[in-house]
Parts: structure tokens; sequence; C-alpha cells
């Protein structure tokens, strides 16, 4: 079956769309400035479970995901809007409320307005769709297309943290008695890398940039398509969340979940060479990694572990 | 229960929510130009249904509810975002594929772009969220805030073919063998009033604007709520459908269809009484009627009909 990336590119090209395939689109706003905007589908039962996602964790998260997204351009986010289907059940309770509650909170933090919106009736499910605008000056957005062999690739923050939380909300543990509340937060209450997304757009640091939305594995992965280039990282240099340590021991599973896990909303970028005490300075005050280098082997993505070389396989989420 | 527009009320009044409340947000885009933008989520089950909509005809509506939203600013469509949740059984159809035609006929119509969007899996219904920009001069867009008492209102087309062709459908007629293909079309298939939207705009023709999704009496409701007037229509003036005829003889349920039914998607617009003859020239080519005027008794709206005036309830479309 076609994955939903697979159908993207087709209908790419199918109908000429040039301004598809990145974190945002970019569109001209003024002689200064572009405006980046995305939009984020959250389905219940799909990307959040009611059994473990309080209402104003879920408008914290809505919010984040596409500030992530907005991060990743290497833009300031500005405004947003949201489109919330309910079943009348939930209607009638407080969830909308706190939802907003939660979302206000996290806007409020990176002064950003809520512009519009739809509320509809649904069957029986919860959907939300997120939008959200930034701007960056003009010409400036991190495109994921801009990557050359020779390129270092870095990963602001540490990986596997919100796969982690997930497997354990899906094993029973629940946020308010449990003893991990630190990497339970990483799936239910994820920070996007809004203050660091727009350093490097604004000291034209990256080559190009992503978000780890699906998992290191898949997000390098479309990077690579984008730029139309490989990369070699090397297992060793990840910086694996240390909580992962609650849940497992094993090496070769706390790999896993930091290359297929996904929504750790940390950013991934490439640098040239050259701008590496650039990036050192800038970022002095935040957790960044340089994980390995871009390759002119097209497309291959390799990890390397105790001195051996693998094809790393995209094996992050995908919906089909 | 709390309907929809007093929920929205609430969270504009609470969060302090200055650009909610029209058809569009307007935001600044350059020193000519401002930007309007806005959502709408579509819901198997709620907003449409299978048995009836075929992927072509979901598509084309999908953009042209949003499309009307735009037009009701009147404003210029740009570009567009569709986020799309659809479970895993019609993602191996060809479903989406066309959607997209129907979206894209439509889309070409009136030159817009499809910058971005988002596709995800739903556990059992079909959920679109469709965003449409459009561009406007700025200060000009037609808000519903700016009628006076004493402005005549005006609708576009004819109304109540939405609403009897889903009658129709609900009664199990279907598109493919029916002899009233054209009525069953202004459920299915709705033409938005991108151009008269524009000119209405251009001409500065209008003191206040919203398109006539929900049905006449709730839409004219809305708008005089945001802009604090009354108004008095007149049940002979208003333009019925004349396909009406086919579903219905009764004066009064033609009224019902017209008033309370929803998605004709045509634009209801107050003016000034010196507009007129200005109005008459610059939409000659168009349909359009008088069906009353605005007073000063707060939100107070009034039929007459049979020279009997009776307060008219708002009874078109809600959710909740």
């Amino acid at each position: 079956m076609k994955t939903e990336f697979e159908f993207i590119e087709t209908i790419r090209r199918r109908y000429s769309l040039s301004k598809i395939g990145d974190d945002c689109a970019v569109l001209p706003k003024d002689n200064q400035t572009d405006l980046v905007i995305t939009t984020d589908l959250l389905v219940e039962d799909v990307d959040f479970r009611f059994k473990w996602a309080t209402p104003e964790f879920l408008g914290h998260k809505s919010l984040a995901v596409s500030l992530s997204d907005v991060a990743a351009m290497g833009a300031k986010p500005v405004w947003a809007m949201l489109s919330i289907g309910i079943p009348a059940s939930v209607w009638k309770t407080d969830f909308l409320e706190k939802f907003y509650e939660g979302w206000f909170a996290l806007a409020k933090k990176f002064n950003v307005e809520l512009v519009g919106g739809d509320v509809s009736k649904m069957p029986d499910k919860i959907v939300i769709d997120s939008i959200v605008a930034g701007e960056v000056t003009k010409g400036k957005a991190v495109l994921r297309s801009g990557s050359k062999a020779g390129d270092l690739i870095f990963v602001t923050g540490e990986l596997g943290g919100a796969s982690a939380g997930l497997k354990m909300l899906e094993n029973g543990e629940r946020y308010e008695k449990s003893d991990y509340k630190n990497l339970l937060l990483r799936q239910l209450q994820p920070n996007p890398q809004t203050v660091i997304g727009q350093i490097i757009g604004a000291g034209n640091l990256a080559t190009a940039m992503i978000d780890l939305s699906d998992g290191l594995s898949s997000d390098l992965a479309h990077l690579c398509r984008g730029s139309n280039v490989g990369a070699k990282i090397y297992a060793d240099k990840i910086p694996f969340d240390k909580q992962l340590n609650s849940i497992t021991k094993s090496f070769a599973e706390k790999l896993d979940y930091v290359l297929n896990g996904g929504e750790d909303f940390e950013l991934l970028f490439t640098a040239n060479p050259k701008k590496k005490i650039q990036i050192e300075n800038e970022l002095k005050n935040s957790r960044f990694s340089c994980i390995g280098k871009i390759t002119a082997t097209g497309k291959l993505v390799e990890i390397i572990s105790d001195d051996k070389i693998e094809v790393l396989e995209s094996k992050g989420f995908r919906h089909f």
C-alpha cells in the first residue's frame, strides 16, 4: 500500500504544486518578510487517547506540533487557527474550556494570536486541525532542500523520550500517579524548539532543517530526499534521553525508540562545517549534538554502530 | 445546551480575540493589501454522506464552502491548504485521487494554489479541514459589523435549492438517475459567489456582508448581531429557487427551506440606499434582490408576510 508520503508526492507532481513538501509552505508577505504556514490534523485514537491525555495536555500538544513545524523553518510564530470536531457527549462537558486553557497557556508563551477557527459536530471521535503561521526574513526560511555533501548533521535536545513515554502510557502508566512524570510529559506536553529554530534561522546557521516528528530514521530520510543527498550518522553520538533508562537497559531498544519512535519535536539540521564555531556560540545555552554528516550517496542513509555500517531504513511513524 | 455560536463568543471575550467572529480573519499583509483567511471542517455523516456525495462532489464542495467565506469579505481567493483524515479502508480506494480532481477543477477556475496540507488516518469517518486565504485592498474587507439603520438588505441568486436538494437526497433521490439534477447540484456542488463578492468589495458597495451557509434566518441574525442593528425583511421579496416547486407547492414550506435550510452559499449584504443605482449597474449581469432593510431595533429580526409582522427566529443550521 502506498504511504502518505508517496501519495503527497504524486499529487505534488500531477498538479505542479511547488510549495508542497516542507514543514511549512513559504509565501510572500511583504518586501521584507515571508509568511510560513502549516496545518496538522490530530485524531482521537490515532494521535492521542482520552484515557491518558487530559484536555489541557491536548490543547498544548495541538499547538506545539504546529509550532514545531514553524520552528523547523527558522521562523517566528505569529498567529493560529483551530478547527475542532467534537461529539455531542463531549460538547456537554468542560472539555473545550480546558482544551483552550492548555492551548492558550502555550500560545501566551510565544505571543501567538488565535485569529479564527471552526467548531463542528463529530459522530464519535474528537478531531483537531491546528493551523499556525509564522514570519521569517524574506528568502531566509530554512528548507529541507539545502543540504550539501560534507555538511554536518545536528540535533537539538535529547531523543527517544516521547515514544518511550507513549509506550509507558500504552502499558497503563498514568501521569497523575506516575514516578516518571517527566518522561510522560515528553509525550503528553512536548516543547517545540521555537527559540532555537529562530536562532538558527536568523543566524543563517543551517543549510536545511526539519523537525523530529516521525522519528529520526524517517525525518532524516525526508531531509535527504529533499536535498537529494545521503547521510551517515553515528549511533554513539546520538543524544539519548537519559530517562530511557527507566524503560530499558538495552542499547538496541533505546536506539529503536530514538530512530523510529517519533514525536520528540526536536530539530534536525545540517550545516556547513565552517559554521561549527558559530553554531557552538549561538546555541551555547542549549543542548545540541553533531551526530554525523551528509554524503553524496544519493538519498542513502547509513548508521554506524560498533564500526559496522548499516543502511538505516525509515521505520518512523506513518499513517498508511 | 449552549450553541457553538455562544461558545465561540465566550472564548472570544475570555481571551480578547479581536479577529474572531467574521467569515474570515483579516490580517495585515503589506502596505496595500490585507490577507483574509478561513477554515471549515467537513465531517462525514454530519456535513455530507458517502451514499450520495461522490468524491469529486466532495472535493468541489470542500473548496467551495471556504471560497464562499472569502467572497463574503469582498476578497479574491489566492491559496489554500487541505487537512484530510481518512479511514484505511478508503485509503485503499481511488477516493482521494477523485476528491482532488473535484477540488482542483474548482481551484483552477479561480486560480487558487494548493500550498500545504496534512493526511492522517481516521478510525472510521472521513474528515476534511479546508483552509482558504484571499487578498483584499487594505482596510476594504467587508465585515459583518458595518450595517446602519436604513441600509437596504440584498441577497444574490436564488435561495432554498440547497436544502431542498438535501431533502431529496435524504428521501433516496440519487444524482445519477435523477430528473432533478440541477436541484441536487445546489446541494452537492455549490457555486461560491467569488466574482460577485469581489465586485461588491472593490466597488465599496456594501456596509456589511455574510455568506448564506446556515440559512437566511440565522445568517441575517449573525449580521445583525455583528452590527448591533435589527432587520425587517419581506417574505414576498425573497428570491425563491424556482426548482422548489418540484418539492412542494406550499408557500410556507418553501419559505422554511429558504429561511432555515442553509448551504445556498449566496451572499447577503447591506448597503446605503444611495448606492442602489451603483449596485444595479455593477451587478447588472447577476441575479440579486433587495429583500428588506436594516432597523434600529437592536438585533431584532422581523419578517413581513401578508402584512403580518412576525419575529424571525434563527432556525438555521447549528451543530449543537
